[in-house]
């Protein structure tokens, strides 16, 4: 039995052991949006400090202006490797669409395998066990951590991670090393190991229309009272022309078209976007008609409402014309796109199109860019053939439709780029109630990291 | 001192007495619109009972599907009067941005004078209130009832009367009179009192757009699958052209211009459009710029969002693209626009404009045709003397922007005209956090309808 060998099947026994330990940490409420759960977010931290020291790691809590960081250093020789993942989830809401409670996990039966359901289940807890896990499998083959690695974990992600920059800033000398390696991302299907090598950025704004200085009646008012959710919804409708293209002055300044051979590869993948849709209840690819769904995600920029309250929103109704009224618009980027210049161009086209007596509040709201990587160096070689050997099929480079900001800080701050290997999928409803991990994606994610330690 | 005078005195008499009363009423939460207060409604309606039993009327709560009604009669002689008001409420939302509990009624100094402070003060308690202290009045003074007088006061006024019309219905023979004198509008200003003869109708439209069989991420979905909250602004926006003229096919159907000389007697009254939305934090009107202020809210149809509500609208950012998105329009009526026909041309809009994998869910909410008063009949003359006679400035026959549905319910059902008395001001925020009523409102009310009663 060689090292590998006896490390998977270590692996393997642990699973009991592992998954209780991962339930421990899924019940902690680490909603890191909502104020409310500031000591959550510090109670995941600690408890991941304890779990990281109990392998053999220097391991600590590192205290920000939001939530804090957990780093840890294994100390060996060797390729330096720089984990991360993020202990934070998203809020709950809405909470009577979940099937039992979010922070109660368990291990369920579903017609396509056994699940582990729980708010943080795929996004990220899980995720970030397997690599944890993978360790204590070495630790325990070889009575050694596997290598020079570091570990940054960290409970922002899921609110634009304001303490991010400065803390790798502060922290660069410590924080920098050959390779990053990031678990946030997922298979291309049940059997196919995928490394996310194309990462769309995010512009996100929220921001308030307001008018008149209190709610009117729209019996006494309505005519020549300026209504700011009639202003709201002209302003966002004007975003997008017929075809689903994005109206802002330079927006697509910095949109690559998808080289032929990518295309080519992508084609040769057979997904089937009407499948991928039916999922969800749609049927049909709802944005730029002349892309593919797969291009639309993996290679589009996109405009979307997140969020929009105005006026009465209880039960019955209320002939108010509301003081103010208030969106969440994000936009998905690819290529080169300047998220700064995009956020200016928003905050123009708004501004340009408010009628007299409305006035405009923005929040304020980082951007990331999109991220391509290089996956000629040695490094993606080495994991896609690591992780070709623990599942079915071969590992694919793919697109990925999400925003993953650490990977560009990482580039921009610390000159170190990032191998994305994770084991989600498609219907793990991150983000939304009765999100679940398959119990499989956790047991070869775990496996799978064994592997790919052991490759590099 | 003729019966007319002892009468007014008498009412100046009460007033400390009639304020407890009004205050008792107001400490009552009846907002209808909301199930959890139904007790509440239960609860003003049986105090109003017990009130007009008090002054000698036959009065009884007569309970229906939604909250109950309140009916009495005197049983006099001469010309019968139908009076009608309402007990029910509006939502108290946003409660922070009251200065006092709304349901804590007090009397307060302000610039401009003593006003009682509380939900309903002005809309439609205090109103109610001051007939039956006009009615106390005469009573203390003669021994009687004024005359041939009938009550009917409902709470759902605010909710959308679904029992009213059924009500009127079964009990037409009781309820039909000579004609109705409604107290449910207000002044033209602080000295002019007004009779209003042209109401606004309402369509009333609540509405919800599916997408995805649940929310999704937007870093996994965003471009191909369908976003329900930008689908509901396209739609939402494209009810107005760039005049603010509205696009429904048939909406102009029954919209007429204003006569010239109805045209010239309200250009008479000197209506200063940007001082009326000076007091709101406004200055220009908004509506289609062919029309002046006061036609805008007297002679014009409105397309207004009342309320919309979709996706993540808490603390914070969340990329998500949710599986429905909701909506409150109304749009507001003249001349004969058909209700009926404009929510179907509405609806209509709104099917055509779906794309594919999007439905739609329209909420039931009943319509009202706008109204025209005939001014020449006798009753109108005598008010608008005994109005005169109260108040520094002759009384105007005035528009009114509002729907005021119960006019057409009584022209429809019971084939009785209106005469629509009020005191209320611009500035009451009836709808809005710190409702008031003037307590000059509330004491010349009195007297206004002592002269009134008198006069019919």
């Amino acid at each position: 039995m060689t090292q590998l060998e006896t490390a998977l099947a270590k692996a393997d026994e642990n699973i009991p052991a592992a998954l209780d330990r991962l339930f421990e940490l899924l019940r902690i409420e680490s909603i890191s949006t909502d104020p409310a759960y500031a000591e959550e977010c510090v109670k995941a931290a600690d408890w991941l400090v304890a779990e990281l020291t109990d392998i053999g790691f220097k391991a600590e809590r590192r205290d920000t202006p939001g939530h804090p960081m957990v780093v840890a250093h294994s100390g060996g020789e060797g390729r330096h490797m720089l984990f991360y993942g993020h202990y934070d989830v998203q809020p709950v809401d809405p909470l009577d669409l979940w099937d039992r409670p979010p922070f109660d996990p368990a291990i369920e039966d579903t017609p396509k395998g056994k699940v582990i359901r729980a708010r943080g289940a795929s996004d990220d807890k899980g995720q970030l066990m397997t690599f944890i896990e993978a360790c204590r499998a070495w630790k325990e083959t070889t009575g050694e951590l596997p290598g020079n690695i570091s570990i940054l974990f960290e409970g922002e992600e899921e609110s634009g991670s304001p303490s991010l920059i400065p803390f790798l800033k502060e922290n660069a000398d410590e924080l920098k090393a050959d390779i990053a390696l990031v678990c946030d991302t997922g298979l291309w299907d049940e059997n196919t190991p995928a490394i996310s090598t194309m990462l769309r950025g995010l512009v996100g704004e929220d921001f308030t229309i307001h008018a008149a200085s209190k709610d009117l009646h729209s019996g006494m008012y309505g005519g020549p009272a300026v209504n700011p959710i009639n202003v709201l919804t002209r302003i966002l409708a004007g975003l997008q022309d017929d075809d689903y293209r994005i109206t802002l002055p330079g927006f697509y300044d910095g949109v690559p078209e998808v080289p032929a051979e990518i295309k080519k590869q992508w084609e040769g993948l057979n997904f089937d976007g009407e499948a991928f849709l039916n999922e969800v209840g749609l049927s049909k690819p709802a944005g730029e008609p002349a892309y593919s769904a797969l291009e639309q995600i993996w290679a589009r920029p996109t405009c979307d409402i997140n969020g929009i309250i105005g006026g009465y929103t209880g039960e019955g109704f209320k002939t108010v014309l509301p003081a103010e009224a208030s969106a969440k618009v994000s936009f998905r980027l690819v290529g080169t796109q300047d998220p700064e210049k995009i956020s200016a161009s928003f905050r123009k086209y708004v501004r340009d199109n408010l009628p007299e007596d409305c006035s405009v509040t923005f929040r304020e709201k980082d951007g990331a860019g999109a991220t391509t990587l290089p996956v000629e160096a040695e490094e993606f070689a080495l994991a896609r053939d690591a992780l070709s050997a623990e599942w079915p099929n071969e590992a694919i480079f793919a697109g990925c439709g999400g925003s993953i900001p650490i990977v560009g800080h990482f580039q921009e701050i610390l000159g170190m780029d990032s191998v994305l290997i994770g084991f989600g999928q498609d219907d793990d409803q991150i983000h939304s109630p009765n999100e679940k991990y398959a119990l499989r994606s956790f047991e070869k994610g775990v496996r799978s990291w064994v592997r790919v330690l052991d490759a590099l």
